[in-house]
């Protein structure tokens, strides 16, 4: 089965293939009478767009998003909300080896295996190129969370290298390509992915995405915990291995008191004195800012030969060539905030269809 | 919104409170024609119960589960299966305490901003009780899967102390009460365990729940991923922070080399040299081992006093008596593995379904 | 595939069949502080109860329901609410003929052709008694859409038998076990369901349900029309073969001219001089009476043999002895109010997701 | 809220507004390698293609679709499938009085109430122009279900004249615009929407929809039946106020005896000497073939005025010119066919996936 649409209330779902003609979502459900033109969705499009830095990949594309539906005189209509972005960089070249080769970590081997068939080229629907849209939707997300709600990402992490949090600095992230929040840390990234890039290895890395101003009681127990439809919506996106939430994996290690985030009344305001929690109870949103990391294995594209089999079931060496990036993690980053604002775009109306406001 | 249904062509939905009368589930969607007794249930049921060491809870239930529909004369009908569990262990007592103050860490907080009523006595909805739920629909999941998919679980990590892994071994799980797979860790886990229950505190684990013999296919990316449904399925369950795959976490500070897994033809069957991918690639199963772990935090309740406030915003001081485990993550073993199963049969029906086989 | 859940904020998963240990719901997404007790509901279970007149069928159940959860202190706490009926009237009984030969018109052959096996008893999942929790559900709902919505439903048609629209008067319905609201209907009916009763055979009947008060706006083009919506809730109901809104299949002798529905102001509000169209205009209510009508076929169930075949493949003649209704469209009048308010009430929540009120 | 999508395991998502710069469909859940090409969807757009004859909107639309994705080297790869068709007779013109004047009968007057805008042009979203992703999807329907399902509409009746099914004839519904399946009642319903439409007047009509060679066992009883959910799927289609299945509302003045359908084994297979229940049973396929008809209301523009108001509030008289289908009953037929396949492949896949085969 393949199932492409995620949300319940806020619904996304996306089509399109790596080097078909083009690449789409519509977005269903969302509330009418919010102002939206093509000017709310490029920049983020541009913020994830490949290119723009010797650690990502060198594929140029526009990525220009059209409005197809949906919107009416600069409004939302309530109607579905067609967005494509043409592919342009369909580059002319053979796919002979990508097309019977399976390239060891992709998942040439699994969609052969599941659907017997599968686009080879560019990785078809398993490519990140499909991440665009998630982006694309994700700025439409943000339009119905308003501007009260504010959601922000950075790389905290690039292989054993993470970021000094005494150092984090929000302003920092959209000056670099990495997305690194910490000053100190950049040039050692950038000398560390440098050196990986030039050996033609690749790396992993971690993203914390970090939503503020989100309002207390957003979630749908049991089955449908903001946390737990964060997790599924992060894990989606390909290449990442492991989400967590607040402390995370941390919190195995730590005791009741040390995990316990106090409450206090302030000025007539529930205040927490501190926030391991990662701003969720029960499933249900605090109101404290909702923290989610999630990990990404390195690109598996490689320049060292990697044992591999054919379709025809032949052993043979498979060795990457081409526009990869070093760190997909990189460009990760858009993509998380994109995915907590879908799922805090649902959670909102979702909350409001059922409690009224 | 409330939301208690999850799964798509093997739905299950849950209800209850702790202290009500009973709590339930409808399984929907069942293939018809499959064995299926009380016996088949109350085995697993009797794994998760509480009261079976001094590290779990003291509550006594018998957890007798109930089938109310679905079954005909030994096999299942391919109508909705109902189990029931009435709840026994309802003591009466005096609520007046949880009734008004927030206990910090727990969900109440959450509920009361969310629906502006909860039902307090015992956590109500937001109860680890509703997991035994959870391991009764994992029973039939497990029927569906039939014989040839093994799934079982175990705590890798208590607090600081994670096992060997060079130890590691499944026989022994069901032999200790803890589910500890590492026989040396097993008295420094005790030893640590008791402690912490004597202090009235509480400390985090990690388990990990592993699939063998999972049909190469399972999965229907890009939205409904076999390891984006398994993260949400394991993040929803009580107290978990984080979930991973495979390398999980571990993969940010992987090179593209060190985590590959080489494949080979081995007499005409596709074999993988390792399994870093923990048995997922692009969100299908490619047959190796499914491989998750997810991390729980300390149970909240602890003789600590926090600080907290009431209904009412007076500031308190919260202490949490009563039967509490001092580790939650051991009754997770069993509630991550029926997950894990539940997550699979809905997978196998939507292969099927797609792809006829 | 079985699929045994309705609505999508408002969702109902009923489970059980005719002669197990229970029949439920599971009503998942109610809003929260409702009042909501046990006597809500019964009065509406017990207008649909079978055995109340000489032309429902004779099987004595109490029907008493019990409220498992989402209720507390008398208001719904937004958590699923579970409802049971236990099954009191199961007669120790020799099921031997049943068991084996497909009653011509029930849906005995059905469901052994999809399933490979059936609970026979009584019609099992298949049996009419599973609308009693349609209306357990609607009991609900009706509290969910408040007193400024009305819905009530009468007979409209017995056979060849109409009311005469001029002397319908809802005030009648009630008054009657036919639901009649055409005061000089009710004896021509009487006189014809007792000719048809002790001939054994039966006949069908057409049920009108209307809703008054329902806000304008509610509706989810163009795949959850609040028209498609009820023609699916409607259609769905045991022995419906027909469903109709506002003209119905009349609408397709009428010119444009006749089925116009004019608009006027009136006081500052929209008013429609007719109603041909049953309050619903592109799939969404525009504040008029929401109109439905649905045909139910005659009983399966006659005294007369009809030519059948066993399960083994013998041919047979099958006659039903039994407690049967002559005309199951009587007890049909309550379950398609309950239906419409369900429809509504989800209906009701989704707007309100989407648009804020 | 809107909900554009409809199916479950094939499910189809439609966007797109009358005079915007396309419409289309995303096709999500089709089973892989399956033959696929515009070829294969274009010829059924053609049939729906308005400005055929004289009888439908002299709107020119080459509606010429193209596959985006989903398709590899002419077969379905298992994931989605957009569909798209440009709009290019969107004529310049003044669009003054249909923004601001409710059309009686039209959807103009619900959308606004509902979103508070709407994209009035051609009657935006609620334009039947819609219908013409439907025929696209049923195309991709038709591929699914395979050569042995048969499916094939009719105009039955067309204002007061009828059919007469003693001449019904299949081979005729393809040789003239009007889908008419009888030879002599073609040219009075010539003669008659030729008077209709000099007049400036609009008339109703009922479509027929049989699918034949439908195999035994489709349908998700309760709330997923075959006929609810085709009661749904055709109910969801413009100007659609009636949906029948079999003897449909004929069957409430049926007696058990009349409407019972005797069973009989021939030559090893079951067969029914009649086919009053429309091929289906406790909602499944029986696998006689599946009979449901449809009433389509008179266009609802027509050249007399009729009293309406505007936005603003003030009464006027709406009278409305233009390129309008005297009987929009005609350009249903093939709309009517495309959903039936629709549902029928989606019961096909849910059934396997539950059932295996």
């Amino acid at each position: 089965m393949s199932y492409n649409t995620f949300g319940h209330m806020f619904r996304v779902t996306t089509w399109g293939e790596s080097h078909g003609p083009a690449i789409g979502c519509v977005i269903d459900g969302c509330p009418p009478r919010i102002p939206l033109d093509v000017g709310d969705i490029q920049p983020w499009l541009d913020r994830r767009r490949p290119g723009q830095s010797k650690f990502t990949t060198q594929r140029q594309e526009a990525d220009q998003v059209e409005i197809l539906s949906g919107v009416f005189e600069g409004q939302t209509t309530g109607t579905p909300i067609s967005l494509m972005i043409r592919n342009t960089d369909q580059r002319s070249r053979d796919y002979g080896d990508i097309a019977t080769r399976y390239r060891p970590g992709h998942a040439d081997v699994a969609y052969d295996t599941k659907y017997g068939i599968r686009d080879y080229r560019g990785g078809g629907r398993s490519s990140a190129r499909e991440t665009a849209m998630r982006v694309a939707a994700g700025a439409v997300a943000r339009k119905v969370l308003g501007a009260g709600v504010h959601i922000r990402g950075a790389m905290v992490q690039v292989g054993p290298h993470g970021i000094d949090r005494a150092r984090l600095d929000w302003a920092q992230v959209n000056t670099n390509p990495l997305f690194c929040p910490d000053p100190q840390a950049l040039p050692v990234w950038e000398a560390y992915l440098a050196d990986i890039r030039k050996k033609g290895s690749s790396i992993g890395a971690v993203i914390e995405v970090v939503a503020e101003g989100v309002p207390a009681g957003l979630g749908a127990p049991i089955y449908g915990k903001l946390d737990s439809d964060l997790a599924m919506a992060l894990m989606s996106i390909n290449a990442v291995k492991g989400v967590e939430i607040g402390e995370g994996f941390a919190a195995a290690s730590l005791t009741g008191e040390e995990n316990a985030d106090p409450m206090r009344m302030e000025n007539g305001q529930l205040r927490f004195a501190s926030n391991h929690a990662g701003g969720v109870l029960g499933g249900i949103s605090t109101g404290q800012p909702l923290v989610a990391r999630f990990a990404v294995k390195p690109t598996s594209s490689i320049l060292t030969p990697v044992p591999s089999v054919t379709r025809e079931g032949e052993n043979v060496d498979v060795m990457t060539k081409g526009r990869h990036d070093p760190c997909v993690g990189i460009r990760a980053v858009p993509v998380g905030e994109a995915m907590m604002a879908c799922v805090l775009a649902d959670h909102l109306l979702r909350h409001r269809g059922q409690a009224g406001s």
